[in-house]
């Protein structure tokens, strides 16, 4: 056995050696909040602990645009779909006249847009409906490797968050399921959120239109509606929570005021819970926005984090890192 | 290495021994649906194989009612219902005049149901509404473990099929994530099913009612509204599996009409497909019925899974078993 000895300790030490050297939130500063995301974790994964979590109740949930991707100068869905407007304005020769189409094929954004949530529903459902589910993931898959940002020139999907990654892959190794809670388009965000976040279609709540079922030529297809189903937004998330998933998180991540009722819903169950805001500080590598913007407005949650003590990451002050490396 | 030679074989014989003796599908007679369920499955996940598929595209679909546990002499939902209306008559002293309450509380349940579907519809939404999703899963989790089945005397969940809890676990062991899509009701199923089946709450696709976010004394909290949100049956069942899931299902299994959207939607997706039908045919193990059947009729099913060849299990002559042992 003395023989042995030398060499075995020596192996265990290698061995042992990447689990503590490996950091596995390198794009997270030392920062307060790391440290509570990894006090959480140990908290709910270490059998001893008063505050155990079995693997199966380990449900993180993360809103998606603002929190694992970006959302400036506008949602990333509507520039999807403005740009579907442009593709399909051949085969519709009427919207030369009628807004908000009118004002968006000129060049016109703003315009557009000036209609308010009427006109947004009008251009979503105009380019998200009338076609068959397959249809859409063809388009959607199309867009998203071929798109570029209008400010950064990056494919959309590069502007994810390196530290969100890290994070995410950091749950899962610990036994987390991972979902996007997303007021964004269910069907907008399955074909690629699976690459970009390694989030499969089945752990996706996000708003829906509805669908119909019909054969068509002797083959099922699924119709999809010009028609609100669900809006995955506000009050709206507990409730899709509720739907898709049937269990209350233990830990939720957001970045705006829509992500508050599911930061309290989550809050709200019994043992250890964790809820963070993203706090968009950063002028220089990102945006710097929070309680006037209209994108991703953050006002009382934020107010909201602070006395009830949630983490809040300063993208600016906690992050090495911002987008996918 | 040569006087190495004879013990290692023999320690080989040994380990692999149990993989080749060991039958994942006991309870299943040597006849031709387990044949094509053994088939299928190693057609699609011995990597060699042309029909190949990847483990995260492994989807299964399974009907509840009539093909993982059984549906006679009623619904059992129906019979939970049924159970609530007599719990909570006390608190409703109006319903002593007002049908189909007064048949009921009267024991004359074939007469409260002569209303047909809005006497059920009015029954659901006074025994499954009106209380927080908390409140309603403790209602459930109560029931599930003290009713008893009126003919059987058993436990409802003792009436779930052996032969198919072993061709759920056959599923999950070849790298299937299984999931219910029946149009009983999501949250009535999630309580017990995750015990019942290994079919986590995130893997349940049913019929549902609207919810909404409240706050109550400053608690939040989901509350069941008397308001159908969706029905997840025939047409809806691919709907259904669209929304929650967001992948075409490369298997599915049914017992009914019911279902038959289902099965066609997952045989018309591309490569290998798996679609069955649990054929009642056992009136002395359990129930005989199909094609004139109130609850769980399977008539046009039956024509087309003959025409498409799908498999058609009868549970007389293809099961050893048919209740949980």
């Amino acid at each position: 056995m003395k023989t042995m000895h030398g060499p075995s300790v020596a192996l265990c030490f290698v061995l042992a050696l990447p689990a503590f050297a490996q950091d596995p939130l390198p794009s997270w500063k030392d920062t307060a909040p790391k440290k509570a995301i990894v006090a959480f974790v140990e908290e709910v994964t270490q059998e001893t602990s008063r505050k155990f979590v079995p693997p199966a109740e380990r449900i993180a949930v993360f809103d998606n645009d603002g929190t694992l991707w970006a959302e400036q100068p506008l949602y990333f869905q509507l520039a999807f779909a403005l740009d579907r407007v442009k593709a399909l304005a051949p085969t519709h020769p009427e919207w030369k006249d009628k807004e908000p189409f009118a004002s968006l094929l000129g060049g016109d954004v703003k315009g557009a847009l000036a209609g308010g949530e009427p006109a947004i529903v009008q251009i979503i459902m105009h380019t998200h409906a009338g076609m068959t589910a397959e249809e859409f993931e063809t388009i959607v898959k199309e867009w998203i490797t071929t798109a570029k940002h209008p400010v950064t020139h990056k494919l959309y999907t590069e502007m994810v968050y390196q530290p969100m990654l890290e994070l995410l892959a950091y749950l899962r190794r610990n036994g987390f399921k991972t979902f996007i809670v997303s007021g964004g388009g269910i069907d907008f965000m399955r074909p690629w959120v699976e690459k970009a976040y390694g989030i499969p279609p089945e752990q996706v709540v996000g708003s829906s239109i509805r669908m119909k079922f019909e054969m068509r030529d002797g083959k099922p297809v699924l119709v999809r509606l010009p028609e609100l189903n669900f809006l995955d937004d506000k009050e709206g998330k507990p409730v899709g929570i509720q739907q898709h998933i049937g269990r209350r998180p233990i830990a939720a991540f957001g970045n705006s005021d829509g992500d508050l009722q599911m930061l309290q819903y989550t809050a709200a169950g019994s043992g250890a819970r964790f809820c963070l805001y993203v706090h968009h500080t950063d002028g220089e590598r990102e945006w710097a926005y929070d309680r006037t913007s209209h994108v991703g407005r953050l006002d009382q949650g934020l107010d909201e984090a602070k006395t009830r003590g949630w983490t809040i990451v300063s993208m600016k002050d906690d992050w090495n890192a911002v987008f996918r490396k």
